[in-house]
């Protein structure tokens, strides 16, 4: 699926490169994650099959999510820059390019080493870590746990009618959509982690 | 509501009681948060909804959560007598008629003081600050953050079929799910609190 991506049009969207951190977990931890989260090969499917229905409409998505987050000031702060007060516009169009790129690599289910790790450095990025440091930006340095975590609702929610665009049926649309919940919630748990108390996790 | 629940009935299940510890956060902060699981009135209205559709089917959804985690050993070793091996039916016992109380007190939404307090008390008691007191037990002493977070999947996916007993149409049962799922991922939200660094909730 490699070649569908295509990291040269996104700054900072760079699974598999050695400035990614390493994920502390091992692929058989992320096995065990899985299972918590009622996640299951049929899950990976109805993902992939979701990656027909989505691949036009990603930028749509980060549209909406983008509605919600400007409704809320505790929220949009986070893309403002600290020294004026003002969305910071450059940053704001980076991270929508890797929020719609995220889409896809959700929906293409290809969740390997490569992908365990990148989940980390997501974390990271949300964290004090390394927020900023991507886009070498200057908006609030970190975005809190239960912002990261409750947004997970706010991402998958209003997800139902994209899916529904596909011309599935009622009950293959709430197939890939337990799917994302499934998938949603194994990725927020594993961006958590940063945020986590040592031998907490 | 309180009229309906019956505390004397179900050892350690006390929102309310001096022993329940206070929430470290405020009932404003607990607004935002709600702003950002996109959780709304409309979705307490639907919670409520759901009130009369699981009330007899709580001990149901809890028997199929359990059986979820006993297919998997690193869910089922959290009831287990770390001394024996085995599993703790006592201790099984009294978290599965809270679990299902809490079905009850997740559908009636009313989410005040005294519930925020218990929703930090329920996190101390998956972490190892509190496992195990209520129940005296001498199960694994603290369920890993991981495990936490992620199981909030395992407990709404499987919700579906429940919610359509109650003979709504379709588009009130998605509705119904809905709230739900902002309603599980705001409290996962919350219990996470007692894992995540100093400052970084």
């Amino acid at each position: 699926m490699n070649n569908e991506s295509q990291p040269t049009l996104l700054p900072g969207y760079n699974p598999g490169s050695p400035e990614v951190a390493c994920s502390p977990i091992s692929l058989d931890e992320l096995e065990q994650i899985k299972a918590s989260a009622y996640f299951n090969d049929e899950d990976a499917s109805f993902l992939r099959l979701s990656y027909d229905v989505l691949k036009d409409q990603a930028e749509e998505l980060v549209k909406a999510w983008r509605a919600i987050i400007a409704q809320h000031p505790h929220l949009s702060v986070y893309s403002k820059d600290l020294r004026t007060g003002e969305t910071d516009n450059e940053y704001s169009e980076g991270v929508g390019r890797r929020f719609a790129q995220w889409v896809l690599d959700t929906a293409r289910a290809e969740y390997d080493q490569k992908w365990l790790d990148y989940q980390y450095e997501i974390g990271l990025r949300h964290h004090r870590t390394k927020k900023n440091q991507t886009d070498r930006a200057h908006t609030a340095p970190h975005i809190r746990a239960r912002d990261l975590i409750a947004f997970s609702a706010a991402i998958v929610v209003p997800m139902r009618p994209y899916l529904e665009k596909g011309g599935h049926s009622p009950e293959m649309v709430n197939r890939m959509l337990d799917a994302w919940w499934k998938s949603m919630i194994l990725q927020v748990t594993l961006w958590s982690q940063p945020y986590v108390n040592p031998g907490d996790f």
